[in-house]
């Protein structure tokens, strides 16, 4: 519920249209303003007309950190914020900007679990490339993905982790205004993207935050700049709302880890929360995973942080809080010892190297796109059986003829359009390329 | 009736989130992108929202002289475009982003069919300070300013000269755009107010076009510089649709003429239309009057011009024009012999100057104010009767009690809101200032 919130001075309502020219001349909003533009988005009393022309003068004007941090903490006051106090764990959630191959999430949820902290996970509308984390475990036979506050609570104190569906009461005011963004271009502008992120995370329960900003071709940032700026502007803010924030910026010029597709990602997260799996995923699941357990105090050095992640992934426990937590929302996780009782593609066929050379580059958008063609349906219902794996990395040596990639796929018809995709993403060169930096930035 | 144009290669339609995309980042849309756009909006297709988030990006991304030129054209070509080529003599309108105490059109719509030059005149909804060309008009008993499309030319075969109200018909999808633009903040862009001129004057018939670009306290453009560049904007934009035009960047600092209130208005440009009235609207009169008969192409030289437009001022011929105009739209213009058979104000009196000194400043913006506060009920009924006179303008010496202006007025309560205003209108100084240039520059 929305706190009203009085103000002891006399606040005359300004006009819309005021509210826009002040923007639109690079004016600063002060708290009142804030407070009452946020309320007559909720009340729905503002024109969708005027508030978008309002969010493109954003676009271009800019909010200072103030501004920001008033307008994401009055985001978060404008639904429900969960409560997690009766929780005595330190409670820290992690934010990903989104890109193609990443399974962290899956994989921290039940490791910081099995460290003792709480990841309070709602999946929000984030701008996914390839599948999000919901379609990935929604491979999981008989798994319930949309929970009630109460019930999500109730998981989290059992077994210290849940992963469940944005929440409609979580942050409505984000709801309405990141619906608008995407039809107006709105998307980019940093200051919406931070009071985005800050708003949900808090609302649904986060002390602190590690963020994962990705740049390159597998993410809407195409540029490494923008990317430090978003993680600078969002642990900023987060130090204006009092919140301890870490982000780092890594990179996305080629799809993470080996395969793409759900069921495949799911195996592969299985594989990482046994402390195996593809060296650039595990890099950054360790890399993340020490930053939550310093952020909650579980850890005080970074040695101690490294240790601390290597040993709940050695020891079985954070695999075991997987378990605990895919039965704790209905599902079958006997998928976890035996791979096979997830659904397989009838078919598989290699890519097949061109030409002999180094990977040279890799567009993870073109493989994602590739990806997708391949699996969704006309009415945009996933085969979760359907992906690619053994992703030949950057700087990988290929003799011609050997597989760059391996395709599992069950439509004959859909094959021919998503490998137009494939073949494209894919770029040999006679000389190694350097490769590339996983983590390009840390800002705390 | 919109003319569909059919391109003859094929074109696919673009999404309304990749056209706003694309000017937010600073693309130029081509041909086939305006004319869809411009359909969008006549056909009611595009999303209000999205509508507004564009044209918040044209705000800060402007548009190219060829971009605004294509966007003219199409708007234009929105509605009705008048046809008058039964007409032999030239066709030249002026346009006036709008100013404090301006008659001018008043005075050069009768002068231009006096020379043998024809102005269609539609009063469109520009940004006026203070009252518009039709309120003016409206005090004359009797006249009648809407008229059909048919009538309005018949008018102006016979006559010369016609002021109207703006036509439905004319440039729709322009009415569209301004509603939404002085809701979204988005009424200074320099290309729409550029295409929403030229796509009026031109679809009302106008061949040529002699524009009066007002700067300062008294117009919504404040600065001399952003006036200019309107300016060049025109006529640079009107030579890419193969029209002439001359901007004139005019001074109004202070208001134009002596009096403001409709029927005190009238009876100024009756006297301008006699050849007498204040020096700085003879000199505006004389000098848009003469950029209109070179234009037309009836003088050749800046003498002739000017001579031209003195005899037509001195030899009655416009002012016989006037009465013609009024009686050809229903008025009773008996007023021209009798200004006391306009509606006269129960009570004048004067605001003393509160010490001797010159006028240095006078606030024309804060003058309109004071005077629509004192002329214009609760309902927004302008009384004719009410206004100011004898202004004394910049550069005046007055002594203390010496009154600044004459206040007519009827109503006893509104008195005092306004003396608010108007008091706090001018600025007195010992020391004499420099008298503001009229014409800043002009671009042609």
């Amino acid at each position: 519920m929305r706190k009203k919130i009085i103000s002891p001075r006399k606040f005359v309502k300004p006009s819309y249209a005021y509210l826009i020219e002040k923007k639109r001349d690079g004016g600063e909003y002060n708290e009142d303003e804030i407070r009452f533009l946020v309320d007559s988005i909720l009340d729905e009393e503002i024109p969708d007309y005027q508030l978008a022309a309002l969010i493109m003068a954003v676009y271009f004007s800019g909010m200072s950190a103030q501004e920001t941090a008033i307008f994401s903490e009055e985001m978060m006051l404008s639904g429900e914020v969960i409560d997690l106090t009766s929780i005595a764990r330190p409670k820290i959630d992690k934010y990903s900007t989104g890109g193609v191959g990443d399974k962290t999430t899956m994989v921290l949820c039940p490791l910081a679990a099995a460290c003792g902290v709480v990841m309070p996970t709602m999946n929000g509308k984030d701008e996914e490339f390839g599948f999000s984390t919901l379609d990935k475990l929604g491979a999981i036979p008989g798994i319930k993905l949309k929970k009630d506050i109460d019930t999500f609570v109730d998981q989290l104190k059992k077994t210290g982790c849940a992963i469940i569906d944005q929440d409609p009461e979580i942050a409505p005011v984000d709801t309405t205004l990141y619906d608008l963004r995407q039809k107006t271009g709105t998307i980019p502008s940093i200051p919406l993207i931070t009071g985005s992120v800050l708003s949900r995370k808090m609302a649904a329960g986060a002390e602190s935050l590690v963020v994962d900003v990705k740049w390159g071709n597998g993410s809407f940032i195409k540029d490494v700049e923008q990317a430090k700026i978003l993680a600078r502007s969002i642990t900023r803010v987060g130090r204006s709302m009092k919140r301890r924030c870490v982000a780092l910026v890594t990179d996305i010029n080629q799809p993470l880890g080996d395969s793409i597709g759900t069921a495949l990602e799911l195996k592969e997260a299985v594989e990482l929360l046994k402390g195996e799996g593809p060296e650039d995923l595990k890099e950054l699941v360790l890399k993340l995973g020490m930053e939550i357990v310093r952020l909650s105090g579980v850890a005080g050095s970074t040695l101690s942080a490294k240790q601390t992640v290597q040993r709940h992934l050695e020891d079985g426990s954070a695999l075991q809080k997987f378990r605990e937590m895919i039965e704790a929302q209905g599902g079958d996780a006997s998928f976890i010892d035996d791979p096979d009782k997830l659904l397989t593609a009838k078919h598989v066929r290699k890519l097949p190297a061109p030409k002999r050379g180094y990977v040279h580059t890799i567009n993870a958008g073109m493989i994602a796109h590739g990806v997708q063609t391949l699996a969704t349906d006309k009415n945009g219902k996933i085969d979760p059986a359907v992906g690619i794996s053994e992703i030949k990395k950057v700087g990988t040596q290929m003799k011609q003829g050997e597989p760059l990639i391996m395709i599992h796929y069950n439509d004959e018809e859909r094959l021919e359009p998503a490998l137009e995709y494939l073949k494209g993403a894919f770029r040999l060169a006679p000389k190694r390329p350097n490769p590339p930096e996983l983590v390009v930035e840390r800002v705390a």
